[in-house]
C-alpha cells in the first residue's frame, strides 16, 4: 500500500492478480500456475517468491521462481510461472523489476520490502477440485458433421419430401443425409487425418437441424437407427476415432412430450414448471408467451433445468447414450444459459460413466464461470474463430491486435482448458471461411495452416476441406460435394498436408505458443511452438500480398539452417538470423 | 481493441472489469450488478448501455444507466450499477468520459464507437445460480464465546484440574466454563444487545479449545450435554439470539475412532484412506508422518474430504447438530483448505435442513473462490480485522490507506457475501483489540464506534465489551470478569450505546457505505451510511489526539442542522457546511 516513491514511472494501477481463476490454479497435486498482468513494457522482470502457508521454519525455505513473459495483448504483459509445492499450501509474492527500480507486490498492494508485503495465499492444492481433462484431447482434431448434409448412406430412410443431393439449403429442407453416410465415409475421414467427429443432433426432431428435440431417446428416423449409431461408433473406434453429440438441454423442441403435455393439460400437466410459461392458455404465436431460445422462437421452448425431475431426465439422456451407444462426450448447445448447478452434476455422471468423456460448452463470450474445472473441460472457441475472420479472412485488423486476441484468449483460461479448446473457423452457425474470405483460397490456406498449428483441438466443419462455400445458416449448411470434380483438389490437399503435419510434429499439438517475429507494415507472424520433450518448430505467415525479403532473428533453434516442413526447402541462418523471400500468403513451418 | 487516439491520457491499462466473479453478480432474478475499475481520478463519468442478449428489435430497447463511483482504493475508483433485465440475458457496454473524451469499452477492449465495441455479456441470470442469504443476517450483531472462558454455570462438570476462575490464561489449563454458564448469562447477552451467538468448538476433545475433535456427535462433559445445548438454544432463541457453532472439518483430533483406528491398524484399518499418511506405522513425534493442521500439529490430523465416507460422515454431523439441537449455523474452520466440491453438498445439506442456516468460512484472505453463492454465506472478516488494527491500533496507516482497503474489501465480493461478512476486531485467535490498542482506551472506543457502524455484521469477542485484554493465544483466552469492580463500565456502556444506535438506526445496518470526508492530516474520517427507504446517517471519527476545528460540506442532507446521537448535542449547518470541534478521539454518528 505504500506509495513507491522511488519508482513513480511504473503503471501501478495496471498490475493485476487475483490467487483464483485464471491467474493462480493447480495444474497438478503439487504445482500451482500463476500469472500477472502489467502495461506492456513496464517491466523488465518478474519473480515470484513462494512458501508454504505454514512453514515449519519461516523464511527458510522459500522458493524463487523467474517468471516468463507468455505474451502481450495490446495494453498488457503477461507473465507466468509454476509453482512447485511440497504441502499443498502456498503463499507467494512478487517481486517486478524495471531493471532500475524494484517493489514487491502482494495482497495489500505494493511495498518495498518483502516482509511489509503481505503476500497472495492460494490456501491449498485439493485433489478433488483439480481440473481434470482427458489426454487425448492433446492429440485430437475434430470434424463438424451437420448430419442431414454430410453423406446419404441410407436412401430408405429419406423424408418424403427430400429433395436431390446438391441442392440450396434452405431453411426448413431436407437432403437425406443420415448416420449410415457418416459410417460410410469414415475412410474418408480418417484418410484426411481427423480423429474426432463432432455431430450436431440426431435425435427425433422435425427440422433438418434437429436443434428442437422431440425424443431425446430416439435417433430420428430420417438419420437412421440405434444400432446404425452404435455401428457408426464402432466403426469410428475401430479407426481411432471419437465422437461426439450434441446435448441440445437449454431447450426442447416444441413437440417433447412433456411440452405437448402442458400445451394439452395447462397448469394441471404435471411438466408445467418444466417449462417457463407466464399462463394459461400456452400460446405459440404470434409471439410465444414462454421463455425460449433466442428470441421467441416458439418452436424451441426453453427447459426449467432447476426442476428435479428436468434434471434427472437430462442427466439420464447424457449417460444413456455414452452407455448404449459408447459416444466420447458432449457438445452443450447453448450452454451458457443453463445453471451451473445443473452442469456440476451433468460432469460428474458423464465423467462416471465415462471418465475419458469430453464436454465442450458452446460459449461465444468469455468462458471463464464455465471453464474452472468443475463443468466443462473447454469450449467452441469464438474468440479464436473472429480473431481468424478478422485477420485472415476480412484483413480489418493487423497482425499486432490478432496475436493480442490471441494472447488475451490464451490467458484468459486455465492451461487445461486452453488444450481442449475447439478451435474452429467456422460452423453450422456461421458463414463458411471461404466464403468470409470472399473466396480469396490464398487467404484461407494460410487460416487454415494456422488453425492446424494452433494450441488446442482444430475443429474442422465439414466441407471446408473440399473448398465448400456459404454464407451463414441456412447456406452454410450445403451438401458435401462428393464427386471429385465438385471438390477443390487443392484445398483438400492442403488441408491433408497441414493436418499431417500437426499429426507428426508434436510441438504443434503440446508446445507453448510464443511470439517469434511480428512485421506489421509487412502483416508477418511468426511464433513458436515448443515443448520440454521435442523439438521446437516455427511458424511463420505472410498475411499480405506483398512478397518479401525478410531477415529473422531465429533465437529459439541453434542450427546453421531451418526446414520448412510445407516445401521441404531449406534455409539458412546466418549471424543468427533467417534469410528467405517469402511469397504472398504463403506460409512456412519450420523444423 | 482501437487506439483512442483523442484520448491520449487515459490509463487504459488500468481498466478492468469480467462479466462474472464480484464484477457481474445478480441480485436477483432480474438485477445484476456491475462493477469496473478505473485509474483513479481518470475518468470523470462511466455509464452502462444494456439490452436483451437476443433483442426482438436490437437496438430499440437500450437501457442506458450512470455508474455510481462507490469508492476508491490508493489506485483505484471503483464504479457500480445495477441493470434491470427482463429477459434475464443481459449484454452490456461501458462508456466513459473524462469531460472531454470519452470512450466505449467492452469484451474486446476500447472503441470510439458503440457499433465497433463488442459488449460484455452475462449470458443468463439462472434462479439456481442465485447468491441466496438469510436476511435475517441484516440485523445480526455476533458475539463470539470460547466456552471454557466464559461462564461456569455448572461447577459438577468441571473438570479434576480446573483452575480458579480468573487464572492465568494457558495452552492447556482449564476453568470450568460450560454451556450453562452460557444460558445462564443469556439474559446479559441480550441486554447487551447482541443477537447471534457463535460458540467455538464444544465437542468432545481433550484440549480446551476443542479444535481437535475426539466426537463430533458428543457434548464434551465439561461443557455439558445435548440437552444442555438444547436448552441453550431455546432459550436464546427465546430471546431472539441465534446459535453458530464451530463445524472443524478439516482436521479432527487424534483421538478421533477413525485415527486411533488407524494408529491401531495401520493400513488394514477402513480408515486409512480418511488421512494422509505417508506409510506405515503412524508416527507422530518428533514429527508427525500425516499431514495435520498448519505446520505439523499431530494432534489434528488433517481429514480427506473427498473420500466419501468421511464426506457422508462430517456431513452428517452438519444435519444431526442442526435438526437436533436446532443451531443456527456454522462457521468452518480452516475452511479454504477443504476442496469446494465438499463444501458445496455441505451448504446443501445444511440448508436443506434449515434454511435459513448460515454459514461463515474461516478465511483470512481474499475469499473469492467461496463467496460464489455455492459455498459460504460470508467469511470472517479478516481484512477488516487488519485495516482495524492498523488504523485504530497500531496507527500504522492514515486514513486513505484505511479508506482504501474498506474500499478493497467491499468491492472483492458480491453484495450478499458483505452482507453476511463476520466484522471482527479481534478474536480467539488473536491479540485482544484493547491490548493491541496499547491499553488506549479512547482508540479502542472509537474503534468499536466504528465496527458497529460498518456494513455486515460486527462480532464482538467475549469480554471486550468490559474491557478485557490479552495478548494473542492462550492470553486472549481469559475468563470473563462477572464481577463489576472488575469490569470497564465505561467501555461497556460505550458498547451498549453503539449497539442501541447500530439497532435503532436502520442506515447502520442495510445503508450503503460511501465516503463523506477525508482529512489526512488531522486522520479524520467520515462516511455515510444510506438506504433508499431510511434516512441516512453520517458517521465521524476523529482518529488523533488532536482537538480540531472543522468544517464540513453536508451533501447528503439538506437540513439546517445535524443531531449526534452519541451526545445529543447539534450542530449547525451553515452555507452547507457542517461546523464543529472535535476533541481527540472523539466520534460522532450524526442523523
Amino acid at each position: 500500500m505504500c506509495e513507491l516513491g522511488e519508482w513513480p514511472d511504473m503503471n501501478q494501477e495496471a498490475i493485476y492478480h487475483e490467487a483464483f481463476g485464471a491467474y493462480a490454479f493447480p495444474l497438478g497435486g503439487h504445482r500451482l500456475k500463476i500469472r500477472l498482468r502489467a502495461k506492456k513494457g513496464d517491466l523488465q522482470s518478474v519473480a515470484a517468491v513462494h512458501e508454504d502457508r505454514h512453514p515449519h521454519r519461516p523464511g527458510a525455505d522459500l522458493g524463487i521462481v523467474p517468471m516468463e513473459k507468455v505474451g502481450s495483448t495490446m495494453l498488457h504483459d503477461i507473465f507466468e510461472a509454476v509453482l512447485h509445492s511440497k504441502t499443498r499450501r502456498v503463499k507467494y509474492w512478487f517481486h517486478l523489476s524495471d531493471g532500475t527500480h524494484s517493489a514487491w507486490y502482494g495482497e495489500r498492494g505494493f511495498a518495498e520490502s518483502r516482509m511489509m508485503c503481505p503476500p497472495f495465499h492460494y490456501a491449498y492444492i485439493t485433489e478433488k477440485d483439480l481440473f481434470d481433462v482427458p489426454d487425448w484431447i492433446d492429440d485430437g482434431i475434430v470434424y463438424q458433421i451437420f448430419p442431414e448434409r454430410f453423406a446419404n448412406g441410407d436412401p430408405s430412410n429419406d423424408p418424403e419430401d427430400v429433395q436431390p443431393w446438391g441442392g440450396e439449403p434452405e431453411g426448413y429442407n431436407f437432403f437425406g443425409g443420415d448416420l449410415a453416410g457418416i459410417t460410410k465415409k469414415l475412410d474418408y475421414l480418417s484418410d484426411l487425418g481427423i480423429n474426432v467427429i463432432y455431430m450436431t443432433p440426431v435425435f427425433l426432431s422435425p427440422s433438418n437441424h434437429k436443434y428442437n428435440t422431440t425424443d431425446y431417446y430416439q435417433i430420428d428416423p430420417q438419420f437412421g437407427t440405434l444400432e446404425d449409431l452404435k455401428e457408426l461408433v464402432r466403426q469410428a473406434h475401430a479407426l481411432g476415432i471419437r465422437v461426439i453429440m450434441d446435448a441440445v438441454f437449454n431447450h426442447c423442441g416444441s413437440d417433447f412430450f412433456a411440452f405437448q403435455d402442458v400445451i394439452a393439460n395447462g397448469k394441471k400437466s404435471p411438466y408445467w414448471d418444466w417449462f417457463f410459461i407466464e399462463d394459461e392458455p400456452v400460446t405459440m404465436k404470434p409471439l410465444p408467451n414462454y421463455e425460449t431460445f433466442a428470441s421467441y422462437v416458439y418452436t424451441m421452448p426453453k427447459l426449467n433445468t432447476a426442476h428435479p425431475d428436468v434434471k434427472a431426465y437430462l442427466l439420464d439422456v447424457a449417460r444413456y447414450w455414452i452407455e448404449e451407444a459408447d459416444i466420447d462426450g458432449w457438445r452443450l448447445d447453448v450452454s451458457n444459459e443453463v445453471d451451473a448447478v445443473f452442469w456440476r452434476e451433468f460432469r460428474q455422471v458423464v465423467k462416471k460413466a465415462k471418465p475419458e468423456a469430453l464436454i465442450i460448452g458452446e460459449v461465444w463470450h468469455h468462458s471463464g464461470p464455465w471453464l474452472q474445472g468443475d463443468q466443462y473441460d473447454s469450449v467452441m472457441n469464438y474468440w479464436f474463430k473472429e480473431a481468424m475472420e478478422d485477420f485472415f479472412a476480412k484483413q480489418t485488423i493487423g497482425v499486432e491486435a490478432f496475436h493480442a486476441l490471441l494472447v488475451q484468449t490464451q490467458t484468459s483460461y486455465k492451461d487445461q482448458a486452453n488444450r481442449g479448446m475447439f478451435n474452429l473457423i467456422d460452423s453450422h452457425d456461421t458463414a463458411r471461411f471461404l466464403t468470409a474470405c470472399q473466396e480469396k483460397e490464398e487467404r484461407f490456406k494460410l487460416a487454415v495452416l494456422f488453425q492446424l498449428a494452433y494450441p488446442g483441438m482444430p475443429m474442422i466443419y465439414y466441407g471446408d476441406e473440399i473448398g465448400m462455400k456459404g454464407a451463414t445458416d441456412p447456406l452454410c449448411r450445403g451438401t458435401f460435394v462428393w464427386e471429385e470434380e465438385g471438390q477443390n483438389a487443392d484445398i483438400l490437399s492442403w488441408y491433408k498436408t497441414c493436418i499431417r503435419l500437426r499429426r507428426t510434429i508434436p510441438a504443434l499439438r503440446t508446445g507453448n505458443y510464443r511470439l517469434w517475429y511480428m512485421n506489421a507494415p509487412g502483416n508477418v507472424y511468426a511464433i513458436v511452438r515448443g515443448t520440454d520433450s521435442a523439438q521446437p518448430a516455427g511458424v511463420l505467415l505472410n498475411n499480405s500480398a506483398l512478397r518479401q525479403k525478410l531477415s529473422i532473428p531465429v533465437a529459439w533453434m541453434e542450427r546453421e539452417e531451418l526446414t520448412d516442413r510445407l516445401t521441404g526447402r531449406t534455409y539458412p541462418i546466418t549471424d543468427g538470423q533467417l534469410h528467405l523471400e517469402v511469397e504472398p500468403y504463403q506460409g512456412f513451418v519450420f523444423v
